[in-house]
């Protein structure tokens, strides 16, 4: 539908669009977005125009463009992301009372895991990740139990590479990653000692829903050198009470 | 761009297609979409065929269409809704945490409360309001200070009505609602005592950003006949925390 001289839909174009949008890149002039986008500035203009319109993009007073807040209302109220999150929600929260540090929930995105929640704890571990950010599968430990517990062809793809390293300690070698994922699936949790930093062991363990199948990692971030049962234990507990809160 | 036989671009398309899912329908066929969209069927599969290539909606198994979780991603990374609620996180546990009731974060958008945030407590008092939901000013009490801290045009926009009522104790008289609105500024919270459900009091305080704006209304749902003035201490408490976080 309305392709542009160059063959690409006006849906591309819109994704392009968004993509320019990072965490650190909130606003854009229309310029920038067309540039970074590599829409032609012939276009670039009426097409942001249409979407201030609908409220897809906001323009604020100095006509810089930002996400419109009625996108993310309407990506989100019907959205699996918020369903998966609100149940995980209260088990997420205990495990955080509890081991007091940073909390996430991830699931499996285009060979990434992709974070749905994060619940921060001041004085916490260092921890990279940001909702809606990803991290690569083989780095990080929710990673790392998303892919133990995916498709045999997905794992395969992952495991023909490139994998690579984050920091020394990140498995970048098939063979390894391959016993790793064997090692997650006979425990039920992944521990990765310093694979995304130096400083943190990330924890995470599968949550099910109610047909059994892992829809998502929990995970905390505790310090590299800490004791992993407690926190494993109430990650344990957190992911079933999950599983109830799905199946019920 | 790409103007449709019927004249509306198909960023307007795009924004009718999004508009049927919603948090009580989540998956439609793409027949039920068209039909809710008012799209001719022999656009509707294609448009919506490009939309799935790009991962902005999702087709299950059954070939049912969702929203997709890229889409979400997009919308939500760069958001001000995302910064917003990061800000305000760690000041809503320990609201929810003193009081133990619902603790909502709500903005004014388009002339309604758009909620950002939900948490919820087991065992806490009735609350309609969901994550990506809206109530409407004059009746939420997070719609009411909203509202009294809105520009004046907006303000006398809603105060002309229609002012529909959810309960018999929701205010729907102009000249009350501009007394109620004084009141607000003047106590510097609002209290709606059974003005969205019979059984529910909202209370709500303005969270301000560093310029002094209100940028949000953090509130919660207490019992209809509870005591208001430990709540009330816990939401300015709050406010205070997510205005020195939103300066820094």
């Amino acid at each position: 539908m309305a392709n542009s001289p160059t063959g690409d839909s006006v849906t591309e174009r819109l994704l392009r669009v968004l993509e320019t949008f990072t965490p650190t890149r909130t606003v854009q002039s229309a310029a920038e977005i067309g540039r970074r986008a590599g829409l032609p500035s012939s276009t670039v203009h009426r097409f942001i125009g249409e979407l201030v319109e609908t409220g897809l993009l906001e323009r604020d007073e100095d006509r810089r463009i930002r996400v419109g807040m009625r996108l993310w209302e309407l990506a989100t109220r019907s959205s699996a992301a918020l369903r998966l999150r609100q149940a995980a929600m209260p088990a997420m929260e205990r495990v955080q009372a509890a081991v007091g540090e940073h909390t996430q929930l991830a699931i499996l995105e285009q060979d990434e895991a992709l974070f749905l929640e994060r619940l921060s704890s001041r004085d916490a571990t260092s921890n990279i990740t940001r909702i809606a950010g990803r991290l690569p599968l083989h780095a990080s430990s929710s990673g790392l139990v998303l892919l133990a517990y995916a498709p045999p062809d997905l794992q395969e793809r992952v495991l023909a590479g490139p994998l690579h390293g984050l920091t020394r300690a990140t498995i970048t070698d098939p063979t390894a990653l391959r016993r790793k994922l064997a090692e997650v699936r006979r425990l039920g949790h992944a521990v990765a000692p310093g694979s995304i930093e130096d400083v943190a062991t990330g924890l995470a363990v599968p949550v099910r829903d109610a047909a059994g199948r892992c829809v998502a990692a929990l995970s905390v971030v505790v310090a590299r050198d800490a004791a992993v049962e407690a926190p494993l234990a109430a990650l344990h507990r957190a992911a079933r009470d999950i599983h109830s809160t799905l199946g019920a």
